[in-house]
């Protein structure tokens, strides 16, 4: 038997504990061995709940048993996951944690630590919930040298991009309706501003490029300024407005950035709708992948969780070895990355369709018959600092969405 | 340094040695240690090639050097590839293979010798060619119970399915283009007639549901006699016909079957165009999961042998235990398996509707224009039982397609 502690009893936690309960046999099988929940650790008493009598308010309590082997760390934020983490650890427990914010910012260091004392720092809940993205990037895809990840890693941005898309609505309305259904949090800037799909893109990265990325290095770029009628053009079109995290190697450089960006039907992250997310990876082998799945909630991250919790049980003293050195990646400055720009601009082809093209160049334009007194055009490919050179020499631009198609 | 042997130097094993020399270092860094290649087994020589050196015309010398700890069969076919596998399994050394055949044939034996042997036997690029899933199977959704597999396992049929819809064209028009572009082969029968989706989803099953499941229990059905009349129809309801191979779990029973099915665009499997395959897995905690990628071709193929090959040397003397075991899963009569049905049938909505109605109960009709004399409906969910009784007592049915939407 394996005793476990499962550090804080909120919408994770609780998805932890319903799964090992729910699939015990099979867990145990996979496991090699029973995995039994000793404690968990919550601030609050939870009555008449069946945990209640595992239920401890004070760490010391689940540190100082020398029965407990694996600790779960679902309590979100820096503090104190990151001092209970690191205890842990160094105590010589494996840890398994849900926790983007932590792994993003001490991942390396964390690491190092259960490298150093032959155990398990697991982290597979952190990125794409439930979609297994952790564990194939560090032992499946190792035959590749991985040149891109691009994902939509957050649900509640793709939930609300669908929905504006579905219904023509303004994002105002879209994240107001999101936030009764749940589906976004009263304070939604981590999402719309695009914060955790920074986090997490540093992380897969980190794992997919071998060297730490650091998330504030990250260019990240929320969806609050996308409308209604950026929507009108992109169905024009026949492309679709997503929230994307990419990191990619270009040369010998390595780029990253979290915008949103014009997509259309040859891309399989197209039809990502709803709040599923998605995670696309080029190897140079390989070619193109892609993997599907739950982004977040209860029972899909805790699957991940738990998937993470067989794994250091199958590895009690052995340390899997993750290829994310402590050296950092020094990021390209995004001015430098070559993108496709959509522009809306005052005024309209006819009349300023011929001076779009001499600062331009080439470009492709389009109209919407309820849009007037504005047009759109895409740019041929052409770096950031190139764009925002012209841009400053073009009168009247309105927004712009970066392309890629 | 872990010496390997690569028994045949064809397509795949061609890609397995221009793997490993393209991704090099990072391979070795991957798994731990150098990975040389000190044979390659072929009846052939290759003067010219520089794997020439390496190249030997028979079996002992790579059996009966001790230095080869990994052999990698990309052989195909069951014979001699069994024989050679099950000694080198019964020497100690690990094996890595991209063989279906054998896998659904031989898998559990071989799984046991391994076993036994505390080696391993890997087939990561069995199924879906460079997409990882057979060890997301095995070590990533250790928290869940699967209850379904559903895939578009085949590339040669997607990308005929993809065309005849593109196009408009037959079958035998599309794949005739198909073996003049080298997507199918000059005998496609192991494609087109489902053979070779049905050993992989029989592989996949055997792993997810942890019970053997023979292929020669999966009801088989291919997309011969798929038309572009059908394509009309689809295209009229926005659907599309995919060859797909699925296994279920129903109450307390498993079923599992390849065939044409109509899907819709709420299926992540909708958009999965040309050669492309995914893998459709729902988890009873997970929920929706999809891996997609390139099911089959030299260099994706050859990432997920290497792959294996990494891993072999990352547990040289310890089995990765697979959720795979001898006992046979029996499966449900496909008869008692529950579908909606898409029937043509001589005749109009207009005369023979109502006729359709009592005895199908509620459907949902569809008429194309350029089709005379002809009309379509979707029954609503039945067994294949109740809907062969039904059909028997109608008259001018046309064909009949399975329906998921």
């Amino acid at each position: 038997m394996i005793n476990i502690a499962v550090l804080g009893y909120g919408t994770v936690g609780s998805g932890v504990v319903e799964v090992i309960n729910t699939n015990h046999d099979s867990i145990n099988k996979k496991a090699g061995e029973e995995i039994n929940i000793k404690y968990v650790l919550d601030l609050r008493d939870f009555p008449g709940d069946p945990v209640q009598e595992k239920i401890v308010h004070d760490f010391e309590t689940v540190i100082n048993d020398p029965e407990i082997k694996i600790i779960v760390e679902v309590l979100g934020g820096i503090e104190p996951a990151y001092s209970f983490v690191k205890r842990a650890l160094e105590s010589g427990r494996s840890v398994c944690t849900s926790n983007k914010e932590l792994v993003a910012k001490h991942g390396v260091e964390l690491l190092e630590i259960a490298r150093s004392k032959d155990i398990n720092f697991l982290f597979e809940a952190s990125c794409g919930g439930g979609i297994p993205i952790i564990r194939p990037l560090n032992s499946s895809l190792t035959a590749d040298e991985i040149d891109e990840i691009t994902g939509i890693l957050n649900g509640t941005t793709n939930y609300i991009m669908t929905k504006m898309s579905a219904d023509g609505s303004d994002f105002d309305e879209v994240l107001k309706d999101a936030q009764e259904k749940g589906y976004a949090e009263r304070n939604p800037e981590a999402d719309v501003e695009g914060y955790d799909a920074c986090r997490k893109i540093a992380i897969l990265s980190s794992l997919a490029f071998g060297r730490f990325v650091d998330y504030e290095d990250v260019y990240t770029e929320g969806i609050t300024k996308i409308t209604a009628d950026d929507i009108k053009y992109a169905k024009k079109m026949g492309t679709s407005i997503k929230l994307l995290a990419t990191s990619k190697k270009v040369g010998d450089g390595f780029y990253a950035m979290v915008s949103p960006v014009m997509i259309d039907g040859s891309n399989p992250l197209f039809s990502v709708n709803g709040v599923f997310n998605a995670i696309f990876v080029h190897g140079n082998v390989l070619g193109d992948a892609m993997f599907y799945g739950s982004g977040a909630g209860k029972l899909p991250t805790a699957s991940a969780v738990v998937a993470d919790v067989v794994d250091a049980a199958k590895h009690l003293n052995r340390n899997i070895m993750m290829n994310w050195s402590s050296k950092k990646l020094e990021l390209m400055d995004i001015s430098q990355v070559e993108e496709r720009f959509f522009v809306r601009m005052k005024g309209s082809v006819a009349a300023d369709g011929q001076k779009v093209k001499e600062l331009f160049g080439d470009a492709a334009f389009v109209e919407v018959d309820d849009l007037e007194g504005e047009f759109a055009f895409v740019t041929g490919v052409m770096t950031e600092a190139a764009y925002q050179e012209k841009a400053q020499h073009a009168d009247g631009i309105i927004s712009m969405i970066r392309a890629r198609f």
